[in-house]
């Protein structure tokens, strides 16, 4: 069985075709040109899932559906995307535009679902059937899976986890509530976070691994920690304390299997995952009855976009 | 088609005979005498079910499963009770030992899982498929409908809503965790805030309402705040906003059609639910994507648990 996974960025649009165990047998990236419009988009993705095809020598009848992953507001029951800003969409039916070129299963769901949905089938979650995969990007997204489905709420508005409150008297966000969770856990907050410590702390060695690396990034303060320095160690010490009082949060509403952690913080892997590993120990163990939650970086890097949009339809 | 539903709590155990439509046909309490232990409490249980049976003039065969709601934890795919403090069971397997009286499907869930599955099929959220049930009492629970299916969780630990954390710096709570929902949110919260309020404020009609009731309730600054004190209108307006901020936090996690509100505060109904429908609605139209979440009153009051116990077997 074949299946072609899309992942579309504001940057490029990978097309692969994948198979029944989630390895991408081909793939290739075209540059996201959203000048062109959403019609031209979508027949460029055709051809090139077309072409694709070819190479491989599988023909189209043996293609059993097509996945695609947002990066934006899609509701994946009507198959309609209704706000992807870097991309230009506002209101568009995909799977109806994907079925003028075939006619097969074609699905969509937002990029952080995909993500989710493809460490939960092929990466990371393997085997497990509860998993909720947090992606520490710019924001925090989150992807969750129940008894092996996506849970994607009402109108596909759920899985924002980025914006449940932790503090609520704290710092705005542009979602217009005040203490969301990425104000504090996300990569965009850590550099803050460290510019700040940094400020404060002017003898840091995060100062010298800002010079070595031309800027401060959400590495800065693991790499000065990493090296003994005391105010990196705790720029680091109090990201994983934001990081484990959203998962404790999203924990207690709805106790998975494994949390898997996505995004550019997630390249720390143990260094990042073990802390909080121990801060949901420490915290679920009071409790006496509960099973322990899993907390494992994510595994499939780039792939997971290709390989969770194909898991759509799978 | 006929099912028992079995509400045990700390005072009282209430038994009922419900049909298909949700409608009980028959109830009784028994009073809870937990030093019989547990297996003289189920057998009990038992034999009441044969004696409402009988007054029905309804054979055994015709009764298709007994639902049981849990005052504690309870692993319901084990049908095991983990830890009950209240009725003091501990590791006990509840559907085996109710198995030795009835042959048929024998099923158990917490009682708050128990209430929204009743609010769910027969409740204010008749007709919904996508349901979150808060109860605002001595603590803050829940219960989760996800595509008509209950959601409990790995072990049955999720729905712990409130221990979401929605002020990580603030209010010590009895999970080891800072700033539980409902260290704020809870009737015990509420009236906590109300004396506090009234301490501040000698002259508030909240000292009034006392002196009526005889203490101070959750009720006191709503009927407070009803003649027109200033105070009491405060204390309502801080209370709704701290229900509403979990609110969002879940909604923006899982974004069901409803929230329905229970325990003892939702006797204010739309007093409650009116403005904090208006606080959800200016948080999600803010997006100008998402859909609207109905906020509601529970219906089902008292016969929530034998009702929503019974439809764990429908």
């Amino acid at each position: 069985m074949y299946y072609a996974g899309i992942d579309i960025g504001g940057m490029s649009i990978k097309v692969g075709i994948v198979n029944e165990n989630g390895e991408i047998l081909i793939n290739r990236a075209i540059a996201t040109d959203s000048s062109s419009g959403f019609s031209v988009m979508v027949s460029n993705m055709a051809t090139l899932i077309k072409e694709l095809l070819l190479e491989l020598s599988i023909k189209e009848n043996d293609l059993s559906g097509i996945g695609i992953g947002i990066p934006g507001v899609a509701d994946s029951k009507k198959g309609i995307v209704t706000s992807a800003v870097n991309i230009g969409w506002r209101n568009v039916n995909v799977v109806e535009e994907f079925h003028k070129y075939f006619k097969m299963p074609v699905r969509i769901s937002n990029d952080a679902n995909c993500a989710a949905l493809g460490e939960q089938r092929f990466g990371a979650a393997k085997g497990k059937s509860d998993v909720i995969m947090v992606t520490l990007g710019t924001g925090v997204g989150a992807g969750i899976i129940i008894d092996g489905k996506l849970i994607e709420g009402n109108g596909s508005a759920g899985a924002e986890a980025g914006h449940m409150i932790i503090n609520m008297h704290g710092l705005p966000c542009a979602c217009n509530g005040h203490g969301c969770w990425e104000q504090y856990a996300s990569a965009t907050a850590l550099i803050r976070q460290t510019k700040l410590a940094m400020a404060k702390n002017p003898t840091s060695l995060m100062h010298d691994v800002f010079k070595e690396k031309g800027k401060v990034s959400g590495r800065t303060a693991f790499i000065a920690a990493e090296r003994g320095d005391r105010a990196g160690q705790e720029v680091v010490d109090e990201y994983i304390s934001y990081v484990s009082v959203g998962l404790i949060g999203l924990g207690n509403v709805l106790h998975p299997e494994v949390f898997v952690i996505g995004g550019g913080i997630s390249h720390e892997k143990e260094r990042l995952t073990a802390p909080i590993k121990r801060y949901l120990d420490n915290y679920i163990a009071i409790s006496g009855f509960y099973p322990e939650i899993d907390v494992v970086p994510a595994s499939l890097g780039n792939d997971a976009g290709i390989i969770g949009a194909a898991a759509l339809v799978m």
